[in-house]
């Protein structure tokens, strides 16, 4: 292979735009040389990855946050190399550069997508290429000259794609679910907790099997859901522990080789420091690198989240249905229009983007189930994959709890005439007679008037079982909503 | 309706059978009247089920781990009822008749299929009418009478289907986990454990994209998938807490309604005194009824384990294959004829085993997640499916990790000859020389050993690189197994 | 190994069962004799499996359909291999014995579970011995002596369990298909269009979002799900195609080593001749071992069914819904208590438990997804989880539409007075008014009634915008169902 | 609300920006006014959901495929209008400003995310308002006024979102599959037919269970790789006859309220003609708008195309395992460095996206499934994240399918010596000699070589039973590749 072959030049948009010199610059890698843009930071192994990979478009590209993960990674691994002995003047620059990258100052510079090697060596060496130039122009060199700052000698210098691909995958789903997901659902948490104390008086007929049932109060009801974002928290937290683990330092195959004793301890501190999550080196390198199991707990946690979000979004869709011919019990705010033909049709449209949610990261689920189980001897070759997926999962669940609920949640009123007037017209409510007039006679009561499509008092009275004050006196809905 | 009605008669296998009155006998529902076999405890409502759920069939019945769980929770009941002031004499009985349905001496008793009310009602009456027959029967009363014993003022006593039937699932699910799943996940670690150990000194070519890398000893490989075992059975202790958590005393809605204050807290304190098991009243019994999100957390832990199954019965099966044209690194026990023309042809079967059974967990646990997705209001009615999948992978995975355990990873045996021929042929030992003579050399050893076939003590002689003592010196594998 | 290995007993049930001769034989593999019970077909292999593989019990038996399906090819390949030449007294006598085992005749002789090896070989020796231990029997012989009839060599002929199992998964896909997913969809289709003639004229509001909107009838709503019906079965169909196609004759790897030119056409014929159905010979068989996509895509399918049944249940038990407090537009057959407490409580079960089946359909076929793309080589080994998964869809699916017909869709009653109610409260009707006062009157009309809670017509006369007569002349919800 | 509460101000980057008159305009819909940004042709109600749905960024976009189908579509709609008596001037600026949307001109102009409502109404209305105010442009008018082109009244004519959606679902899928999926499938049909016909007279080992088996020609090894996607083509057709209906003419809920006869059909003849595609109505709106069982069940054949890609991806990155320590019976095309270290490494990229690939599809299936199985009533709200789903698997399937032809398929060859030497060791020729020789000595050959390591030929002569000459004579493995 040479320049002149074609498979050899990246296919940029327009030809025409590199036909002088001066739109782009030669680079090599093991393979031969490439062109690249003049000004992009990337070199030729991420230029030889668009030209081999053409799969899906620009929506697939490598999650931005794996990127800056790996700026903080590659960061802590100057510091800690610059420790072993590596030239302060080039950690610095690598170090400067870096964080320009954890902080998405080059975020143009990161072209490729997902569907490349399973390892996402691809996207490391686009890492250090890029840092590896960026260092250079820091430091005065020409770009892609890799002196003085190196990509793999320098940049990757103890690592290997093996072990800091995990080790980014880690980090960035750690933030995410600590700058995303958590405080999403906490938002959604309070939120709800503050309408199951502003509705904790309101008694509502209970629903079971969708079929009306005994009473209960609009907050207790709403205490469910409370209870539920709660343990969608726990579930999460208690994931956590093992996404802590980071596999730098096991480089190609778990064993360590090329780096130095000490170097993944020190590594995950410092990553530690410069997340202020508890970050510890994983302590079996060989599934750090083999397995995904951790990803694939998270993700079953983000799935259970997501079964939560679902049974609450159709709930209050369900029970803000109407406003004539449905549910009617909640009032949910009216964000846009639903019709240009029928005033006072509210949408749900909140509780439909968030089941929409719910639906695809129980689908991500299973993409990352399988990805992460058909890993092979030392390398898992899924993890571009997986963690797009769980990536995905964290940020569309943070996103959608805090659109659910300032946009819905926060607003939700409860229509008390219409819950009045469903529970007193439930034929459940003779349930309380029960103790007064036997279970019999209650029965009876209930019959006849669900025949006759009469209520509740006067079927009893009409019967002879009982007098209005005797009604008034035992059928007390706020009775029924705790034990005795 | 009535008994001469077609619906009313129970569809059992031989009319003729039942032709006299000693082979059945009338017992009456709410609904009318229908006869029942004779010999059965079981009482109209369980015989109405069959008649209405003719699904599956009887590989379709409800888990008996759930009907044993209902015996647990029946006692508790009629201890802390007694306790409440239900008479003595019937409590005892109650709780002779639910101490052998715990104990599976009735398993005959219950027909029922799980594709039945998805809030198993029929199944929490099956039990009651057994209960209730048999305490009746000890009590010398009259079987289908209801006296002294009825199923529902007395062996139902302050429950409901909606309270009970979710507080079995977490009994069964629970024990299921404790004495099957774990214990095997327990036995299957400890056999990995020792192969890990066994074979630490034992240095083979790692591989990485299923291609050949840098070394490490099969112990450090086998020492990945003990960590996968040990994080397995972390993740489902981590997914207990809240399936410990028991909605007993929430009866219909999730109030507590028609039972005392107490109850719920007694209950469970009681079956955590039954099974040893850390049970509690669950915080919040609108969420305890309404989302069953504890056992999609639980499944999504059986998932991850399922995935490490996967991989680790992968890796054995081609770290196994041959005998002469697969990688062959391993032994493996042969436990039958694999085929009756090939001697010497063994399957690894124990591997295909545990592989369906992690895709059937896989799919188990879109099942629960889509039945937990779906719950409405106040219930969800998705329950005995539910507890169907968990309970089938938990049993699953634990049977399989014995039998994959005791069939094959105690008897694997390292083919050393072969590790050794395979290592020692690789032509990624050449990293070791890079220090000593660079890279650029090195690389041209390989290539040129890559090109010709040749191996690369003799290949970096030919080229004038090195001498044989040199090589010798400097190449040395058990030296690449970790920083230095 | 020796017989007095405790490994090389048969584990069943009562050690003492078997103190003496006359309650076992023993019999012999490749691997040695073990005690086979005396009472029983199967021989050496069998046993020698039931060992190896204690996996999750008798409800984990490898489906009664697959050995029936069996039965019908191993009685087809004898009837070929006798034309071939195989001694007619052996052959007859094979064929007499196999039409035992397809007319499950011999069904407790096949004790061994789906968790095998993952060819199904062991049961595809079962088989083998089942039907030649039968057959010698029928020829006079001694059970186990594998004299006259050899399982392998007589009742195995032509064959290997690696072409013999995938025809067995798809005669018995084809035969479950045929026998009771078709006929129970076509049960419920017809219901369902019964249904929608006779709802024809009802008029009631449409729902989109949940929330109220334009009118259309019940039989037109009705018609929608006789649509979903009519294409699940036609979805059903088109998979067939490639489940009729019968891996017979490929033998060990594909290439039908060991067969004779035209076996496998013959035999294809044979099973079609014998079964109805239109099997073929596969026109490559490399790909009928190593794939199992027909299954997939029939799967699939059934998954698609169960999408449509999942909606078609939802929407009929929230129609239902009530008495009072729900949309109550459908009265659904009362089949048994729905609470000892509440008459009038009518719980949707059937729609529950076909929410159930389709909720593990859906799962099910995750679980043939993953075993499907998990081949390696020449042969897939999830076969027995793959098949046991498709025919428990296809059943569920079949015997929950017979269910569900028989105990819901035929009683289904409208609700006509609630109907009507919600209909003519509805303020949607006001649409029908845009062409005559325009569309901002229109709008005001229905803002001041959703507001003050009036219905259209008298807000529309107190704002002075229309008479009485008019809006009867205007509004007329049955022109509203359809183009003009 | 109004103008100066902080949720009426789009949200847009810099505020600054938008401090002078000539950066925005004001729009408004029925909720208010809104600032749009002056360069873009959305209106009020686009403006509006950006506000709402912050879930997700950009990458979560509406696929851009659907956004050129309304186009299409709004092109058709407005030309049948214009039949029905819409002023040809206003159609004509419509179906040019359509045609801009559906060649790809305005894709600036469509920011909504996937995650709106789940109608999709505020995409239909994105479109819509994008097409009036380009229209007005074209006839001279003021953007935003809605004068002469309304959104509603003009573009949206005899259509609503809840129809006109699900046809921008169908002309978007359907033309992914022609254009992206099928050629990309004949693409890697045709390269490893050619490969297929290329291998025909190699022999190899075969594999079954991993393990050595009978030989097979390579040739027919990848015969069955082209059974698997000419099959896949096969599904994928097999599922568009009912993806090439379309709901347009059912409008609301299904009944075509307000539209004219006969617009629903000439509307699927127009967009029949403009894609060349063979669409019609769909039989049944209902269905059409409340289901889209269409879309799941194509997304099922999507779902077993993914399963035969997974199957074929991972069997020739284990036939080119290697070099020295894998299979290594196929040589990969090298693409790129797949390490700094060892030269001779290929990894096998192209097998590892596509794997990753079918993991994804075979996620998104389960998204698909979930939300076609919660629609309610007249309609299902899970549209976009359906489309989103189902257009990602087509797109991702048919690009993978050309980058791993292109960059892998073509460039595979064969390693004759190694395929040469393992067919030669295997242990498996030993089946040739039963015929001569017997089953027993021949087993006791197969056994010997086995446990000596000896090869068969050797072996067989050493033990006396036969010749050199007999032996090569008698084991011809290129006679074991058919039946006889």
């Amino acid at each position: 292979r040479n320049l002149h072959s074609p498979k050899n030049f990246c296919p940029l948009p327009s030809a025409s735009k590199y036909q002088d010199r001066q739109t782009y610059r030669i680079e090599a890698d093991t393979f031969g040389e490439l062109r690249v843009p003049a000004d992009k930071y990337y070199g030729a192994q991420t230029v030889r990855s668009t030209m081999n990979f053409k799969i899906g478009g620009p929506s697939e590209r490598m999650p931005i946050q794996v990127i800056k993960a790996f700026g903080i990674l590659k960061r802590a691994a100057a510091e800690v190399n610059k420790d072993y002995g590596l030239d302060p003047r080039l950690a610095d620059a690598i170090i400067q550069a870096a964080d320009e990258v954890a902080a998405g100052k080059l975020d143009d510079h990161f072209p490729l997508v997902v569907w490349q090697t399973g390892s996402g060596t691809q996207s490391n060496m686009n890492v250090n290429e890029v840092i590896s130039n960026r260092a250079i122009e820091i430091l005065g060199g020409k770009l892609g000259s890799k002196d003085p700052v190196h990509p793999n000698d320098h940049v990757n210098k103890s690592q290997s794609s093996n072990d800091t691909f995990p080790t980014a995958m880690h980090i960035a789903a750690a933030k995410e679910v600590h700058e995303v997901l958590l405080p999403g659902l906490q938002h959604l948490h309070d939120a709800l907790q503050a309408k199951a104390v502003e509705f904790k008086d309101i008694i509502k007929i209970g629903r079971t099997h969708t079929q009306d049932a005994v009473p209960l109060s609009l907050g207790q009801e709403f205490s469910g859901y409370v209870q539920q974002v709660k343990y969608s928290m726990e579930r999460v937290r208690s994931a956590m522990p093992r996404v802590y683990e980071l596999a730098a330092g096991g480089t190609a195959v778990g064993t360590g080789l090329n780096t130095r004793i000490g170097f993944a301890e020190k590594v995950a501190a410092t990553v530690a420091s410069l997340t202020g999550l508890p970050f510890v080196t994983a302590p079996n390198k060989f599934e750090a690198l083999a397995a995904h199991d951790a990803l694939v707990e998270l993700s079953g946690a983000l799935n259970t989240v997501a079964v939560s979000m679902m049974k609450i979004a159709n709930d209050i869709r369900f029970l803000g249905s109407g406003p004539r011919s449905g549910l009617g019990e909640l009032c949910l705010p009216e964000n846009e229009p639903g019709s240009s033909i029928m005033p006072g049709k509210v949408n749900p449209t909140q509780c439909e983007a968030m089941t929409m949610v719910a639906a695809q990261v129980m689908g991500n689920n299973v993409a990352v189930t399988i990805g992460g189980s058909n890993g092979h001897f030392e390398l898992n070759v899924f993890k571009p994959m997986m963690i797009k997926n769980v990536l995905n999962s964290a940020r569309l669940l943070g996103d959608a709890s805090v659109s659910f609920t300032d946009n819905c949640v926060v607003g939700i009123e409860a229509n008390i005439d219409r819950i009045n007037k469903l529970m007193n017209e439930s034929l459940m409510l003779v349930t309380a007679l029960n103790p007064h007039i036997g279970y019999d006679k209650a029965a009876k009561i209930a019959k006849t008037a669900h025949k006759e499509g009469g209520n509740l008092k006067e079927t009893a009275i009409k019967l002879g079982y009982l007098t209005a004050e005797e009604f008034d006196a035992w059928v007390k809905p706020h009775e029924m909503l705790g034990p005795k």
